[in-house]
């Protein structure tokens, strides 16, 4: 893990860093000492690390939560090559063109080769973080949505040392072996208008994660569009499940 | 409506009232002065006005968030007689014996006489608690699921003064025309498990509502194994709602 730029702004702390050729972001306190909870951001396509969203939810876990959050680009975002594998599924996207249940079902597809690339560097980063001295081993939670989802899931099914997680706007074509295999709590969001995703297809995917803490929030609207108060949502729900009681 | 009954602990006082034949309660805090925003309650079968879970609901809502809560008894429950037209359901209860989604449908049905009877009342309760000098004109939240949703959710259709809800643990079959009409905010609960609902008859019953701000939260389990966390989320719900920013 190498750092390579470090800024500071309102008490909260950004390190740029590189874990082999994968590019990360930590976020933290600026007075970070000693070990604390650990948030994982998984960002949406066409998103990237330090995207405005993410950093935005970044920051406020940090201030609000006493959380160190940290990010990294998915393979072919942010400033990462296209990997060869995509090819066939962006050719596909191309050709359909505008929003579509089949839009959405070849970014699900094009989603599982993007997890089986990133989820040994999540795994990676989450070693790296955890031997920082202002981290340390945990617990580690996950919040992703969308892509963040077609990735997140099949991490957290594969990775102990999340302890819960948030995931949604994805369906269970793909996903619902994965799903199966987590136990951790979680919340799910969903969109009830999602122009990429079956109403039917993400209720599957809801009904196939294996955990007996798990709960659905449902919102009107198209996948873009989770309201905002679903942003306190996922900060409650981690300060419940991360936090020392 | 005439006052029968004062109480007061940790700083909630709780008066018992009767409006024509119908028996409520009221709780605010013991110093309350000036119009603050109402809360109603509307219980589950079984349950009645003070039944301890909504006791519980009510004062923590005058503690936490400043409001006045009231509940009144559904007709045939607490001290009040059972209609007469309740008897073909409860015979029909009676032959049904455990739970299962045909009891369920029985409490659906009956529930149409109970809102029929418990609308007006509450209505006229509305009216009533208006007029007091520490409550005021509103606004006006209603929280019930079940029973509470079975009476609350026509209830809502047609009162103007209820501006946020909290409804769920009911079906679409005997209340969709109604849900239609609902464009206030609403947080609708639905248990994935549920005996008496059929998970599909809950998730159209939520897409039902008119609403454009309207979530359904899921979670695992039994009718009745809504999990705390609920309480909490509700308790949001209400201060974003109906609380001055």
């Amino acid at each position: 893990m190498r750092f390579s730029a470090e800024t500071t702004s309102d008490g909260v702390t950004e390190r740029l860093f590189t874990l082999g050729d994968v590019p990360g972001v930590v976020w933290a306190a600026e007075d970070a000492a000693g070990p604390r909870p650990l948030v994982l951001l998984g960002h949406g396509g066409g998103h990237h690390k330090t995207s405005p969203p993410l950093a935005a939810r970044a920051r406020r876990y940090v201030t609000r939560c006493g959380f160190a959050v940290a990010a990294i680009d998915a393979p072919g975002w942010g400033s990462r090559p296209v990997p060869a594998a995509y090819q066939p599924y962006n050719a596909e996207i191309e050709r359909l063109g505008g929003p579509s249940e089949r839009l959405g079902d070849v970014f699900a597809r094009r989603g599982v080769v993007a997890a089986a690339l990133a989820v040994p560097e999540w795994r990676a980063a989450i070693d790296a973080l955890a031997a920082l001295d202002w981290i340390g081993p945990g617990p580690v939670g996950y919040w992703g949505v969308s892509l963040g989802t077609a990735i997140g899931l099949p991490l957290v099914a594969a990775e102990p040392r999340i302890t819960a997680a948030v995931l949604g706007l994805m369906g269970h074509e793909t996903l619902a072996e994965d799903a199966a295999r987590i136990t951790v709590p979680v919340e799910f969001q969903l969109q009830w208008h999602d122009e990429l995703i079956p109403r039917a297809s993400g209720l599957a995917l809801f009904d196939a994660i294996g955990s007996a803490a798990k709960t659905l929030h449902a919102n009107p609207g198209s996948h873009s569009q989770v309201p905002a108060f679903e942003t306190d949502s996922a900060e409650r729900f981690f300060t419940r499940h991360l936090s020392a009681r």
